[in-house]
C-alpha cells in the first residue's frame, strides 16, 4: 500500500522505521569519528550497506531543510525558506515557526492518516510545531520542552520519566543526546511505526571535525543508533546542512555586512537585508551565515546590484529574485529582490552593530552557502539498483527509507 | 632602482626581506592557531600590518606554484603546470625538476644580477634547481641534501654546522623547521638582502587546523618568524596551495579512478590520464589530488566528454584544453586533451591497481583543485593604499614585499 504526498509515493512502513536528521553534519564529521574507532556501528554501516552523499536545500539553514525531508520537497513547494522571514503584508520581520507558513502536507501527517504511528522528537522546540502540523495522534515533542509536555498536545505525559534524565540545557550536547535517548526508549516501549529524529548543532558549531568533541559526540550518538538497529528498525541517517570555518586569519568571524555595505552604496536604510539564519538561539553563530536575502527599493537595477555585489572578496552568488527562485527552488514571494551566497569561510551580517559577538568563545563556524550542501544520505539497509547518476537530497531520506528499505 | 622581470618591475630591496611559501597552509591554519594563542607574532601582525587572502594558481600543487612566486607568473609564463607531465615530444612520462622546463626567468635570478645577494632554501630537494635557475652566486640548497651542500653547487659549505642540527627524515615537521632554522641563522651571519623560504607539507597532508600536531607546528614557525622580525626583516608569507580532507564517509580516500573509468568508456588504455601532483615523495597523499589532465586519441569529442565526466558526482569542472589553459593561466603545450578538476573531498587516480594507498597512516588529505586555491598573503609593514577589490595571487608575494614593504 503506498501514499502519495506532494507528488511522490511512499510505500507504508512494515518495519518500524527512523529517520535523523542530524544538525550540521558535515560528512568529514562521520569519516573522523570512524576513522577514530568512535563508530564501529556506523562503520559496519556503511560498509555493508547504502551510503549515498546528498545535497540538502539552500539555504542551508535547519528549518527549510528539516521542512523539505518531512514533505520530501524543496522549500518553492512547502513554503519554508528560513528560518527567519520579511513579512511582506505586515511589513514585519518574523520568525518561520508557524504552521501557517506551511503549504505542503508532511509525509508525517499523511503517514499518520493512513493509520501508523508517528514519533517526532526533535532537540529544540522551534521546529516541533512544523515537523508536527497535521499528524494525527502520535507522538510530538522536543528535548528543550521536555518537562512540559501533555497528552493532548503532544501525545505523550511523562517524558523526563521515559528519559530517566533531566531536561537539558539549550545550549549543551546533551539537547541532542535526550533526542536519542528517548526515541530508543520510545522504540522499546512503544515500537512506533514511524519515527523522525532531529538533533541540534551546537556541537558543529564549536567543534571541528575530527576534535575530541566533535569525536565524543558522534560516539554517542553511535551507540544509540545501535541499539535502534538491534531493535529491527530501518534507519535513514541525512543533515540538514553542513558546516564550515568561518573566520578570518585572525580568528575573528569573516564577516561582509551587507547593511552597511548598502546602507553606503544606496543610502542609509534604503535596503533591507534579511538574515534567515535568524533564530532565537543565536550565542553559537551571532545570527551569521552564509545567506542573505535583500528588499530593494523601487527601480533598482537589481542585475546591476548583483554584478557590484559580485565583485567584493567573498561573495560567491548574487542574483536576482526569479533566478535565485528557480535556481535553489525557493517560493519567490518569500525572498528579498536579490539572494546573497557567501563563499566557504565567508559569512553575511546586516550592520556590525547589531550582531553581538561576545559570546563566541571559539572560532567562529557556521552554513548557509552552497559551501555546506553536501549532507549524509545513510541506510541500515542494502538498496541494490539505486542509479549512481541521480543527484541526491537530503529530502529523498522518506523515499530511501520506505521505498527501499523495508 | 628597478628591475623588470616577466613585464613586472620591482624595486630593489633596502631592507633585508624574507618571503616564506607555507607549503599547504590553507588560511584556517593560521585562525585555529592564533585562537589557540600559539601564534603571537602573527597575532599581532595580523592586527597592525598587511593581511590579505590571495588565490594560488591551478593545479594547486607544490612546483607550480613556487615557480609563479618567484617569477611572479602563471604557468603560461614560466611554463611549470606540474610536478609531472606528459612530455609529447620524448613519449614519456617525466618528473619537472629540471630547469630546461623552465620558460621564464626569476625574480631571484634577476634580483642577484642586480648586485643583490639572495638565499633560496627548500624543504625538499625537487625545488631546489627549478628556484635557484639563473642566480648568480649566492645561496641554495634543501634540508633534504644539507649534509651534502657544496660551495660550487650550493653557495656555501657546512650548513649543518651553521643550523647545529642533523638532517632531517624527509617525511618530517623537522624537514621543514630546518628550512626556518637555517633562515634564521643565515640572516643573522650573513645577512643576505632577499631569501626565499619554502617548506613542505608533511603536517597539512595529515593535520587538520586546530588540532594539537598542526598548532604545534604553526607554533613553531611563529618562533622563527619573531626572530626574522627582530633581525628587522620584511617578510611576506604565502603558500602554494591550500589543504582539504579527501575522505568518504568511512574514512578511505574519495578518489574517482580516472583512468579505469575512461578504459571502460573508451577501451583499454586508449587514454593517458596524466596527475600532476606525481612526485617522488607520495606517502602522504598517495598521488591522490583533485587535478588531472587526460590525452585523448585522435577523434575523441572532447566537449563531449568532458560534459559526460561532469554528471560523475565529485567532479566539479571538465574543460578542453583550449579553456583550461585560459582560465588557468596555463602553457596549453603541456597539459592534455582535457582538464578535470574534482569537489573539495574527492581526489582523481589514474588506475586503482596503480595507487599504493597502505602507507596512508590517517584519513587523506590532499590538494590541486580550485577548492584548495585560497591562501594567505601576510606582510609584516602596513601598506595603505592597497586596492581592496583587487583578486590577490600568491604570485604577487614579491611585488608586496619589494614594492610596498620597504
Amino acid at each position: 500500500m503506498t501514499i502519495e504526498v506532494n507528488q511522490r509515493s511512499y510505500k507504508l512502513p512494515s518495519h518500524p522505521t527512523v529517520v535523523v536528521c542530524i544538525d550540521g553534519c558535515e560528512p568529514d564529521y562521520f569519516a573522523q569519528a570512524v576513522a577514530a574507532g568512535d563508530m564501529p556501528w556506523l562503520k559496519h554501516t556503511l560498509h555493508d550497506d547504502t551510503a549515498l552523499i546528498a545535497d540538502c536545500v539552500i539555504p542551508s539553514f535547519t528549518n527549510p531543510n528539516n521542512l523539505s525531508i518531512v514533505t520530501g520537497a524543496p522549500p518553492s513547494v512547502h513554503g519554508i525558506c528560513g528560518n527567519y522571514l520579511f513579512d511582506v503584508e505586515s511589513g514585519t520581520e518574523v520568525m518561520m515557526n508557524d504552521p501557517k507558513w506551511l503549504r505542503a502536507p508532511s509525509i508525517l501527517a499523511a503517514l499518520s492518516k493512513a493509520g501508523k504511528r508517528c514519533a517526532v522528537i526533535t532537540a529544540k522546540d522551534k521546529l516541533r510545531k512544523l515537523l508536527g502540523h497535521g499528524m494525527q495522534g502520535g507522538i510530538c515533542f522536543s528535548s528543550e520542552k521536555s518537562d512540559a509536555v501533555t497528552m493532548e498536545e503532544n501525545g505523550i505525559a511523562d517524558v523526563l520519566g521515559l528519559v530517566g534524565r533531566p531536561v537539558p540545557d539549550v545550549y549543551s550536547a546533551e539537547l541532542s543526546e535526550f533526542v536519542f535517548a528517548a526515541g530508543v526508549q520510545l522504540m522499546r516501549q512503544q515500537r512506533p511505526d514511524f519515527m523522525y529524529l532531529s538533533t541540534t548543532d551546537y556541537i558543529q558549531h564549536k567543534h571541528a571535525p575530527g576534535t575530541p568533541g566533535a569525536n565524543a559526540f558522534y560516539a554517542m550518538m553511535d551507540g544509540y543508533l545501535a541499539e535502534l538497529d538491534e531493535l529491527g528498525c530501518v534507519i535513514v541517517l541525512t543533515a540538514d546542512h553542513g558546516m564550515n570555518a568561518k573566520t578570518r586569519m585572525d580568528a575573528k568571524p569573516d564577516v561582509i555586512y551587507l547593511q552597511d555595505l548598502l546602507d553606503g552604496w544606496l543610502g542609509a536604510a534604503a535596503t533591507r537585508v534579511i538574515l534567515p539564519i535568524t533564530d532565537p538561539y543565536v550565542v553559537h553563530h551571532g545570527a551569521l551565515g552564509s545567506f542573505a536575502t535583500v528588499y530593494l527599493p523601487a527601480g533598482t537595477d537589481d542585475q546591476a546590484l548583483c554584478d557590484r555585489l559580485l565583485k567584493q572578496p567573498g561573495i560567491e552568488l548574487a542574483l536576482p529574485r526569479a533566478e535565485a527562485a528557480e535556481r535553489f527552488e525557493l517560493p519567490a514571494d518569500r525572498i528579498g529582490d536579490i539572494v546573497i551566497v557567501s563563499e566557504r569561510s565567508t559569512v553575511l551580517g546586516t550592520s556590525a552593530a547589531r550582531h553581538d559577538l561576545t559570546a563566541l568563545e571559539v572560532p567562529l563556524r557556521s552554513h548557509g552557502g552552497v559551501s555546506e550542501q553536501r549532507v549524509p544520505l545513510i541506510m541500515n539497509r542494502k538498496a541494490p539498483g539505486l542509479d549512481p547518476l541521480r543527484r541526491w537530497r537530503n529530502f529523498d531520506a522518506f523515499e530511501l527509507a520506505l521505498n527501499h528499505g523495508q
